[in-house]
């Protein structure tokens, strides 16, 4: 399957850009990213917080095949709906570092919208690390769900 | 009077490295982030929010000659007493960006300490723009102010 999500690593910046277009409206695109039970569908994972609000927080949990508990949380710097989500992001106990994203919401059409991403980390080697996981694809494939999951999610 | 805080801005990279060794125990350092009382005194600022815990938020305000106030804020993502504070930082308004700063704090001696400050910025032209205010002398100056402010606190 052809993944439509583009990631960016220029060389030697300590940054990640990821840009995808959906082929959502643009207030369901910006509920994907803030409504507990679509996050949890596309995501993979149980919500466990998630305030929409600036100063807020979020915490999620994933739970692997071992039955190991994995955690993902970080501060919610600043909101506004339908245009952008600044946030922090750390996977909990896990060797990798804090990194800062940017998502900045953008509608194209009645029915199709785009997410761009600014991941900024702490260090290049961060970075890296990041990209060696495979979580470009990762990324790719969580577009893919997402789209799947809000497109549903609207027919009910 | 000799700056002691060294800013150093490597060529290319969207970061800023601030260390700086006080005439301070430890506890006392970590103090002067932490206790509003103090920050208040060193920064000269209005503390009007400063949650230390992981997750909190915090939020200061200065008032400048001509009386327009300056707010200054951003979330706290973690935070371990004596040890480090991660933090996103934003100047209210301003035109200038978020960005996450790691301070990491170390006791040298019984009477001594290090503050090492690792900023990220969203883009090379961000970090340019908080160099081109004077943000390496001015942090300098306030560290000054900080040792000094907090020498006065362990006496009272």
């Amino acid at each position: 399957m052809e993944l439509k999500t583009k990631v960016t690593a220029e060389e030697g910046k300590q940054e990640l850009i990821v840009t995808r277009e959906f082929d959502l409206p643009l207030d369901l695109l910006f509920r994907a990213y803030t409504e507990p039970e679509l996050v949890a569908e596309w995501m993979g994972t149980k919500v466990l917080k998630l305030e929409n609000k600036k100063y807020g927080s979020w915490r999620f949990e994933t739970t692997d095949p071992q039955g190991n508990k994995h955690g993902f949380s970080g501060t919610i710097h600043d909101f506004v709906p339908n245009q952008k989500i600044v946030r922090t992001f750390e996977m909990e106990n896990s060797g990798f570092g804090v990194q800062l994203e940017f998502l900045e919401f953008e509608q194209l059409t009645d029915n199709t919208s785009k997410l761009r991403m600014h991941i900024i980390y702490k260090t290049l080697e961060e970075r890296a690390q990041y990209l060696q996981i495979g979580m470009a694809r990762g990324m790719g494939l969580a577009h893919n769900r997402l789209e799947k999951a809000a497109f549903k999610f609207l027919k009910y």
